[in-house]
């Protein structure tokens, strides 16, 4: 009978329901905060025209998932494609939507992204990312930049990161840097230096020296890149190294106002680290990163920074941003192995109104109408089973309170206690 | 500069955030219905292997679409496909998960399907699912297709639909009954007159002629296809049509059971409709359809019923299940073209903190975070502009209150009145 094989399909997850339940609240938490910050939300479709997706892929071409009939002819050429991250439908959707936003457009957007990557542990072929942005007309003020990580900060709690450092630079200081040291490759250089995590100093060395970088220009850029500091000293430490140009000016101008603000949240994870680029070329100054100190194999679990002109490719008006993304489905699978995503204690059902006879069907609705109005999730049990079947039922189920359909007393199955019971005031514990 | 076209792609369907934050609100209270009948959720990825899909799929075949990588090989073939309903990823679920589950299992499953229909008004290619599901182990109550109307009436309302029939029948009173009048083609002459709302009696006659019925029994089927009544006359209406057979009597035993628990709950809604029929083979037993009487041409906008076995194809062991299925983007895909979805006539935002001066910063994120702890969505101004500035702001954003920094005064924008205010005791209309 059983021919077909039902596990889900590798690198794309799927939960218990209890594990469901955690998600949820968790993703709820998270909605709600950007909710609280006055963020809105917006939702795109799945797919997006092949020519949007590739118009920002960079490396991500060959993880590209596209969309076909099943019974369409195989040289016809896909339209679709299934976006990788967020920003790319969001930059299409601002300028679609140009006339009905708001600006400064503070959006917030919580979906599924989709890479065909090789099947391999905590790599993901579907992925929740939960992703904040402002972005405003022709010039983005500078304040926008201290209100992510405000905004991201108790997201990052609610996801139950216990460690992690939450990494803040400004592209400006080491292009700045790297400018002023007379180095013309600026570009390959900081994606070198982003690997220093990685493969560390020596690595980083050996990959700027392939490059043709001489040792005393190595030496200068593994010097800026080892100062993280928790404090503003990080002005002094970058001055200290005796290099000048007017963009390290204004990067380190720039991020000094924001770490002053930041600190005085009073955030222990703020972690000014000069040696945090991200990737993308896009970013033109402050950058962020989290790093999860209790699993440093994930990498970041999240990041962002501040860019020039977010949709440039779909309309002509300047649209500066500043944002970040967070990579819900990483952090939460690696919860789920570690075991610290707890099973709920009790179901998410907090009553169960049993059936005495085969006419309290109506009065067992009425008390479940009653409790269900109340904000109290409620099951009425199906028929009159034996009373044994029904308390069988509300403990598998983890269901606290059992209720006597007609008899106005309810048991606390934790307990055992019984007492008189009223669905109208009754609170349950 | 501008050079591709950002609207989104015709049949995915997009909301400006005003409509997306209605959407949620429904999408919120639909969720919380199903919790608070003690339904769990379940996700499943967007994708399932071709041979699950295909083992369900009926006439959707053709309009299934297929995930292929970019730059995979033409001739390679596809493994997974996008789902088209939600039913066939739960039944794949509940087997995959079998040992996880408590029964009888009660889930909802709010997300999107997918289908590659050509592109017209009111058809989506992209379209959320509202699903609830009841499956047992080897037997199911009847009292669970009780259940289903009982949570699904809510949802309808919480949608906004106006004017609608909730139109119920068991499909073994029209299988009997044909069974009974001796006719051997019972799938067949049940499909033509399950036309009956799109194409008349007469067409229907037409068709059944067109099978080689005679016209006596196709006199007879149009007469109780025409029985449709809000009380429990249907069981002799349906006698007095002098059919008789034994699987006629169980529907119509079984339909008068709902219908009389259904009736007692005195929405004046229920339907007791003998031509609803529903086109999948697997139901078994009670079905259901909602019919939106605003929009006859929208045809069912909900739909499901009792099937004998969910699982079959996974496990082995014998699941029966009822449920029902809404169509929330159809539903407020109209709602949104009739202007029956009032855009929120103040922004989310319910307190904006002014600056009044460079140094308040820190000062003006302590109140707004005193009233986001108390659960008001509040923003910060993100500079000392003008008060005109940041009052337009406000304005634009229909935030209804903007907080004067550090004064302790608060202005109501819609009423222009001004008063003290303390962000610990405040209470926003």
């Amino acid at each position: 009978m059983a021919i077909i094989k039902p596990s889900p399909i590798s690198g794309f997850s799927e939960y218990s329901p209890a594990i469901q339940v955690r998600a949820q609240a968790i993703l709820d938490s998270i909605r709600a905060t950007f909710e609280l910050h006055g963020f809105c939300p917006i939702e795109t479709p799945i797919v997006e025209r092949i020519e949007v997706l590739l118009s920002k892929s960079g490396d991500t071409d060959k993880e590209m998932y596209v969309l076909k009939r099943l019974q369409a002819d195989d040289s016809q050429e896909a339209d679709f494609g299934l976006r990788y991250d967020l920003t790319v439908p969001f930059a299409r959707y601002v300028a679609a939507h140009f006339s009905e936003l708001q600006f400064p457009f503070k959006r917030y957007q919580i979906q599924d992204c989709w890479r065909g990557e090789r099947p391999q542990e905590g790599r993901y072929r579907q992925f929740k990312q939960c992703d904040v942005d402002i972005v405003a007309i022709d010039q983005l003020p500078l304040a926008f930049d201290i209100e992510v990580p405000l905004v991201v900060m108790p997201i990052l709690r609610a996801l139950g990161l216990d460690d992690f450092d939450f990494r803040i630079s400004n592209r400006n200081i080491l292009d700045g840097y790297l400018a002023g040291l007379g180095l013309k490759q600026t570009q390959e250089a900081r994606r070198a230096l982003d690997k220093l995590d990685k493969i560390g100093a020596d690595g980083v060395a050996d990959l700027l020296s392939s490059m043709g970088i001489g040792a005393s220009i190595i030496d200068k850029m593994l010097a800026i890149g080892a100062i993280k500091v928790r404090d503003l000293s990080f002005v002094d430490q970058v001055r200290a190294l005796g290099v000048e140009h007017e963009l390290l000016d204004r990067g380190l101008e720039d991020l000094q106002y924001v770490a002053q603000a930041c600190l005085q949240e009073g955030h222990p994870e703020f972690l000014f680290d000069m040696s945090v680029t991200r990737g993308f070329d896009y970013y033109t100054g402050t950058v962020y990163e989290v790093t999860w100190n209790t699993y440093p194999e994930l990498g970041s679990v999240g990041g962002g920074g501040r860019y020039e002109d977010l949709a440039g490719n779909y309309i002509n008006k300047k649209l500066p941003g500043v944002g970040m993304s967070i990579g819900f489905t990483r952090i939460f699978g690696k919860l789920i192995k570690d075991g610290k995503i707890a099973e709920p204690t009790e179901g998410t059902t907090k009553f169960l109104v049993m059936r005495m006879s085969d006419e309290d069907q109506l009065a067992a609705q009425e008390v479940a109408g009653i409790l269900r109005g109340r904000g109290f999730s409620t099951e009425v049990y199906w028929t009159a089973d034996k009373a044994k079947k029904q308390f069988q039922y509300a403990n598998r189920k983890q269901i606290p309170y059992v209720v006597f359909g007609t008899e106005g007393e309810v048991k606390d199955l934790r307990s055992g206690e019984q007492q008189s019971f009223d669905p109208n005031t009754f609170n349950p514990q």
